[in-house]
């Protein structure tokens, strides 16, 4: 008898169908549904229990998908991707040729947009109700969902501030949980928390002064109200505003108390909430844990070092930091640009700045990158966490163009540490000054070194490695992926042809090296994790064609096309950058 | 007896020694001696006509350089570099070896900050205010400088969202003359004009959502009353906010009745205000008229024609499209992302949409382009104008590293137009479907073609053109840049030996002409208006390398360093891309 009526939903005309007095019901099994899966299949938890009445509350209201709906990041889509024909392989979410764990074109009718990154929502769906009013579809409804920590980046108030002039027939709704994957931050979060408290009357509102039709807050819970609401909303043309207020992770007791935790919790028992906790015992740490223990440790000698973080404290490990050096260490929210920008001020007044982004969201602020730090040469220290293929998450947040995108600009370092050891190291080596910028990057998830909280040493900026000599063909490999050429060359008949150097700087290259290698080898095998054009291998052309060598040179890295989703060893298969497919490279190579 | 004041005047603390009561005649004196130079030696004019009274007040109140003044963008500093110690050269500016047109840490002292592109003070400001209260110098005054065109971008909210829960002492002064380039758009716009009016009672403000302690708005030409607001803040602690109104242009009439055309002049009649125009007969055109006069053309054709620009209707001749179709062609502000962004929700829904930015500004997007764009493939025609070398803007501004950072992406085609005729035929082309996104990237400035509006031709995406038969060394240029070739070869001793091809696809390539360049030639020269590393040359060399291609290849372009500002034809001859650095080149080729 349970889920009787969830199950048979499989689109939202069926929805539309049920009675008002059913949808609370339905609210209930929808929370199940995901519960039970997500505790089991893994994923993002605490933004999609938090949305459950405002998703039926949409697709009943609305006429979806001819009403288009836009989720701002997409985490909290899961309750939507159910209820619109994806229920039955909902158990796929997040795995190699499963769904993805973020709406997507692609994937169905009902996801308008693809999101991942923060903040697109409202820029969409106003270029798509300006489309419609041009298609003489102006009685479409258009409807971004965003969260309080997505509307405070930069991109959403320009979404905002131009719909706030047009005639689109634009719904925002503001998911207002005081939360991100961390808490929320910022000025205008304050203001929110002010109104929600009634302490901003409503006529006294920032939304109507970009002059939107401000409605709320009401509690997004209140399945009815949040009914009544959208369906006054939906007769009123031009941009609107409505107000919700939410708890994340919304019926799980455990998920409302540590929001932050369950946001992607992991496995977890569905009916007490408990997270199952793995053993971590003699595992190497998270690179990202590297970082944040690291840095604390500097800080700590080193008063002028600062750090920041757009909105990860807890995803960067920067919060180690932050705990014990609240007035040192910066949670900017989702403001990728001002973060870096701001690393670039307080570089100009002598700090000593680790300004972590995940590579993904580095792209965000690419031009302040370019024009605020490297062309004044200030030596922020840049610290890209989630550095090449990131796994589940997706095409999305790959970590993948980084060194393309980096490579091209002038003044700026560009080092990935093959170990936790080169992170360690070279995090200590940039605070000892580099009198130029640079870019530090490394992957999601656990190194390969246990014990490594070694004493520092200083790493020569610009130097390669050998590590292992062979006789015919050079394998450089840049970064982590480097670990792959160690099994992949045991596993091999000639190991003793086989040279491997560890190329942990991309910028300035070792040239002194590469001349070395270019007279000595036949072949060269450049390795990376990120796209292969423009990249690694490409600067390694690049030397050769400028100093005339004509030595074979083989690019191994990721194909020119987007990366799906799957685990970091599907899709390093799948670019052929794993163990297995390195070794019958590696052969294969042997016969030239 | 003329300029007396001025003349003494070689630091602010000469200033800091005259009565106020002479600040008036100082005022007219410097606004004078702007108008002398920029009528003769040309540079942005009307910016810095409007803050005169600002910029005196501001080194008169403050204690610069101790005290920290960012200007934001730094059209608007010729004020404050003539009374910083630049008056005795500032004719040299924006010319090669001489001062920069916009503050440059590496000029000046006072320069706290290298601006250019908008909308970074207050985040540069705030990140030099976080760091005197870390430094102990917390009594220090740290102020930003921005415009109400500015301050409408994404990344200017960001900075006043982290500011406002800051104790930093920082003020922001909204230097608020309703106009950018060309006039102020947008919901803030509407709303500061309201302030303006009276219409939004002071306490009920927006900025004070924020946090910020609010003041005005004031007259910023009544410099007795700019002085005495600054003073009183001067006084208080923490985040501050003055909105002052100004006028652009303000003491030239012609440049307060015409600000858009003031705003960069060229040379003028300094007592008549009257500019000097140079004939335009059989003149080529401007790239920008070609696309603008081009996608008019089209767009009365087409009626799913859509055209965006961020805040460059002018600059972009966008503006013949927003004149005839006011409906489809939008300038949506000093917002790049949401602009991009936009774009990508009206292809959704079948707009065939012409996103007009300049390269150095697509840096602004670079993620909207990757994740809202070429992940979806959605069709989007980027029109990249002010690629490659820019002239007198300089580093900032030059539009060089777009074809690396955009050849990484996967699913963009990348087009170069060699001249007028390829731009107009590729815009053509791009509405009639391409299934891609599209980048097409053209020059600052005239082509070569007087006659250009011939009939349309569609372009074959992703081929080369045989442009001269040659027998040993094939020269691959992209784009504009290419003509430099054919006087290069006019003048060398064997021409015959030299083909030259023009690859306008940077991505797909041609592969098949290619391969038949690789068999034929023995040394392949490209050639490319952008930076070497990682860009059309560099292409080339991955090519080679995986097809086991071991010829000879040298790669022509932009050093690995920012290029300051000086004419194109100076920046080319440094660059070693002109003519005749390419004729050398070209010889020397021979006798490898």
């Amino acid at each position: 008898m349970s889920k009787t009526i969830l199950q048979n939903i499989n689109s939202p005309e069926d929805l539309r169908k049920l009675a008002e007095s059913e949808l609370p019901t339905l609210a209930r099994e929808l929370r199940d549904f995901i519960i039970d899966i997500v505790s089991v299949k893994e994923g993002h938890l605490g933004a999609s229990l938090g949305v459950i009445e405002l998703t039926i509350a949409l697709h009943y209201v609305f006429n979806t998908p001819d009403d288009l709906l836009v989720w701002d990041v997409g985490h909290q889509a899961y309750g939507h991707k159910i209820l619109t024909g994806r229920k039955d392989n909902f158990d796929t979410n997040r795995q190699w040729g499963g769904i993805s764990g973020f709406p997507k074109r692609s994937e169905s009718i009902y996801d308008t947009f693809g999101v991942g990154h923060s903040s697109t929502a409202i820029s969409a769906a106003l270029g798509m109700a300006i489309a419609s009013n041009l298609n003489g579809d102006g009685a479409k409804n258009h409807i971004a969902v965003v969260g309080d920590a997505s509307i405070a980046s930069g991109m959403a108030f320009e979404g905002l501030n131009h719909a706030g002039v047009t005639d689109a027939n634009l719904l925002v709704i503001l998911n207002d949980n005081a939360i991100g994957i961390d808490p929320s931050v910022g000025a205008l979060k304050n203001y929110l928390t002010a109104v929600k408290q009634g302490k901003n009357p409503r006529e006294n509102n920032m939304i109507k002064s970009l002059n939107f039709d401000y409605s709320g807050p009401i509690d997004g819970h209140d399945i009815f109200a949040v009914i009544k609401e959208l369906k006054r909303l939906k007769s009123i043309k031009g941009p609107k505003f409505l107000h919700i207020i939410t708890t994340k992770g919304k019926g799980l007791e455990q998920a409302e108390k540590d929001q932050v935790k369950y946001h992607a919790p992991g496995k977890f028992d569905k009916l007490t909430g408990e997270i199952i906790l793995k053993s971590e015992e003699n595992l190497p740490p998270k690179f990202q844990d590297v970082f944040g223990l690291t840095l604390l440790e500097l800080a700590k000698k080193n008063e002028k070092i600062v750090g920041i973080t757009p909105a990860m404290p807890s995803g960067s490990s920067l919060k180690f930091m932050m705990d014990a050096f609240p007035k040192r260490a910066f949670d900017v929210g989702i403001a990728e640009q001002h973060a870096v920008t701001l690393a670039a001020g307080m570089a100009t007044q002598g700090m000593i700045v680790y300004c972590n982004i995940y590579s993904t969201f580095l792209q965000r602020a690419y031009d302040q990158v370019i024009h605020d730090v490297a062309l004044q040469n200030l030596p922020v220290i840049f610290c890209l966490d989630r550095a090449g293929l990131v796994g589940e998450d997706g095409a999305t947040h790959h970590g993948v163009f980084d060194l393309a995108y980096l490579r091209c600009i002038p003044n700026l370092i560009i080092y990935s540490p093959m170990n936790e050891i080169g992170l360690r190291n070279i995090l200590y080596t940039a605070q000892l000054g580099l009198n130029h910028p640079i870019a530090i990057r490394y992957p999601r998830g656990r190194g390969v070194i246990v014990d490594w909280k070694r004493p520092f040493e200083k790493i020569a900026i610009g130097k390669g490695r050998l590590l292992k000599e062979g006789k015919k063909i050079a394998i450089l490999s840049n970064g982590f992926i480097g670990n792959n050429v160690i099994p992949a060359l045991a596993g091999i008949v000639n190991p003793e042809d086989f040279s491997h150097y560890d190329f942990a700087f991309v910028k300035p290259l070792d040239e002194e090296l590469l001349h070395a290698i270019f007279k000595k080898y036949e072949t060269i095998i450049t390795l990376e994790d990120g796209v292969a054009k423009g990249g690694f291998g490409s600067a390694i052309t690049e030397f050769a064609a400028f100093h005339n060598y004509t030595k074979r040179i083989q690019i191994l890295g990721i194909p020119d096309e987007f990366i799906e989703h799957g685990t970091i060893d599907q899709l390093q298969r799948f670019s052929k950058i794993d163990s297995k497919n390195l070794q019958i490279i590696f052969e294969n190579c042997q016969n030239y």
